[in-house]
């Protein structure tokens, strides 16, 4: 069954197959045909799974270990540790204007029109601290972000004040005690946890770290994810095409959503339609790795090649084999010992949407990130601008283009084959069309799954 | 006037300062004394723009130029060309099914009920093109993805087929011209232009470039953007700060920053407050990268210095000096030659917002990328939870954490000073109060910007 170029079977005159040789035990030669390639009725799946069946099936596989990085490569990493502050912050009574540490009871009832005259003691400066302490009716100037001598409790702006000599100063309003302070251990307090493992570091959280002199973090390992393609139609995209082939798209765009998801993408190459080509790609891949996605060939057969591959595996388990799903029904999710393995449909659209259902949470698990597969930010309220049916029975997910119109976004369905990779280009999101609905109608207030 | 560590100036007996030496022209030593380190009246800056009037001045940085990098190190790169394709696609008539390649007007009246006889004539092989032909009465097996033989214009499910014999099947459904195949360049067509120069590059759009064969792409450079922190009370995060001094925070949260908007950060180191020192760390920065950040420690003197520093670059500008906006009010952008060098203030919130603000779009601007600062999915319709006040007069960004509960968002806002680092770890967004408004009130719907 080797995809030779330019080779077709003929049953014409002498060409003919061997029914003893070609016929399956079914006695028909296109059962027998599809049957060797997928071993599955072609009416679907035997116990295809809902996406809610399959969501708490992820929540098996384990988190990968934890490594100590530095500060600066932390971005986006999952943390591993609980951030506890070691120190107040800030470290001391800082100011925050320039101006004069006072006692704020030295200035009740001062006024434009009735000013406090103080005596000025000195200065503080700028990243350093002072023996200076205040006392009744005496002030001390202190520069933005400066610390506070002793005895001060408020800093008089220095718009409300006026210097009258060098050792005396006027103050124009009244202060609260605390008034333009801000106090040792009022942003953190030592001991107080800021951020719980399983978090993914912004920059305010290294920022934060960067505060407690944190200089090395213990994070999560990214999950490596090894890739192969299969299909005797798919070629590397340096080569050309010859007719019945195509070029391998799934490799590229597969590689860049693992790196967003936050794993490592390692391609294993293109695996031919044979049982040997693709278990000795994916073990390959297995040993790299902490995931194998299977990318399929259009070709129902490579499906069937996939469950072989898991089954053939030390420790091994199909835990999907089909979803009630469009597009995306064609998915595996298996694994060896703790490691997942899978098998993405073939055409780009379904891999797509497949990969940000089920593939995205399942490395973001690895990664020990818990977090919604579309967090806030990820999904738009938008208004659909045509009907969009869809057979109860199976969610169905349809590509739109959202865009903003006149302070409303709107969500224009993008129809087209779920080979089509122009329709990915043009869609910037998804709209989900429930398991038990049959449709959308134009008008009806969507919610857009972002890209 | 260097921050040497516990030192500060005290002017009781002998130790007083010498009019003359300390004192300013105005005869006041307090002015002279932040005089010297800022230059601008306490009141305020000169010449104080609101952000609608920044905006368009970014629009004067030029795109870097481009460079030609491979197709799979190009996620989130900024496009340098038009993408065109170059072929048809899919390249052949392609079935979406598994079945029999048919001529459509064969299965005219064709019914579960009145099945119409074919001649089976062979079989397409996965990835093989083939010489046969189908005539009138014929068809001939394809696989799905399988290239559809000359003379067929649909492809029949198996599922309502059924093999009589070897050479003869029932088809038991009319199918319409072109059903189940996907034409020839009915994806993309040959000289179709699929994507414009500026567009930030996606996982799908590296799929299409795969699918054409494109292994090289033409994208803009990434920007090279150095910091220099400033502030004599700064003190790098290995060390351990004596009273006065922090930790540097915003080195490490802006260089994040600079990183998630698809720059490359270079760290310059800390620059004391003195002109010198800031120059020499400026002006190595600027050799080495496409823009500047110098960022402010919270004293207002290093404003000057940056002030200072843009003015003895050749060919240089102060752009913007002060914007009407809280927090971020001290905010200088400038420039030498094209080269944008920008100041931010020191707070480690107000940093983050300028940021976002103005950096951002900076930086996407010399990366070619034109795109709103807060797209689609960076913006989120809520509820505020509480009244929040603000004075007419300038733009002020309230940081929120937005939590959604029972299918709405509440955006909650978060009270802090904008020294306060642990307000943006508690954060995920800010509402901007837009300049001539005086608040929001309780349940009033708000968009929250997104970080």
């Amino acid at each position: 069954m080797e995809g030779n170029h330019h080779t077709s079977r003929v049953w014409k005159g002498e060409s003919i197959r061997s029914p003893t040789g070609n016929q399956c035990q079914h006695g028909c030669w296109f059962f027998c045909w599809v049957g060797r390639r997928t071993r599955v009725p072609f009416t679907g799946f035997f116990k295809v799974k809902t996406p809610l069946e399959v969501y708490p099936l992820l929540e098996k596989f384990p988190p990968l270990g934890a490594e100590e990085i530095a500060l600066d490569a932390c971005l986006h990493r999952i943390l591993a540790e609980d951030i506890v502050s070691p120190i107040d912050l800030p470290p001391f009574n800082r100011s925050t204007v320039d101006g004069y540490a006072v006692k704020a009871k030295d200035t009740f009832g001062a006024s434009e029109s009735n000013p406090t005259l103080l005596n000025l003691m000195g200065e503080v400066l700028m990243g350093a601290s002072t023996d200076l302490v205040v006392s009744e009716g005496e002030a001390v100037a202190v520069p933005t972000g400066g610390s506070i001598p002793d005895g001060a409790d408020a800093v008089m702006m220095v718009e409300f004040s006026e210097q009258v000599d060098e050792r005396t100063i006027q103050v124009k309003k009244t202060l609260s005690p605390l008034e333009n302070v801000i106090e040792r251990g009022e942003d953190v307090r030592k001991g107080e946890n800021v951020l719980p493992p399983g978090h993914r570091i912004r920059p305010q959280d290294m920022g934060a770290m960067a505060a407690f002199g944190k200089s090395r973090v213990l994070v999560h390992r990214k999950p490596k994810v090894s890739i192969v393609s299969s299909g005797d139609e798919i070629v590397d995209i340096e080569e050309e095409p010859r007719l019945g082939e195509i070029r391998d798209v799934n490799h590229y765009s597969l590689s860049a959503l693992v790196e967003m998801a936050g794993g490592i993408p390692l391609f294993m190459g293109i695996a031919r339609d044979t049982m040997e080509n693709m278990r000795s790609l994916c073990k390959k891949g297995l040993q790299a790795s902490d995931m194998l996605i299977i990318s399929g060939g259009s070709s129902v057969g490579t499906l069937d090649y996939t469950t072989d591959v898991i089954k053939s595996l030390s420790d091994s388990e199909i835990m999907v084999h089909g979803v009630s799903l469009r597009p995306g029904k064609p998915t595996i999710i298996g694994r060896t010992s703790t490691k997942p393995v899978v098998g993405l449909p073939g055409h780009p659209v379904s891999a797509m949407v497949v990969f940000d259902l089920f593939m995205k949470p399942i490395i973001w698990r690895l990664a020990g990130h818990v977090a919604p597969v579309w967090p806030l930010g990820k999904r738009v309220s938008a208004i659909l601008t045509r009907n969009v049916s869809s057979p109860p029975g199976r969610e169905d997910y349809i590509r739109v283009r959202a865009e903003e119109k006149e302070g409303e976004v709107m969500a224009h369905p993008i129809l087209g084959k779920s080979g089509s990779i122009s329709t990915m280009v043009r869609a910037n999101g998804l709209i989900k069309i429930d398991i038990d609905s049959e449709g959308l109608e134009e008008g009806t207030r969507v919610e857009v799954l972002l890209f």
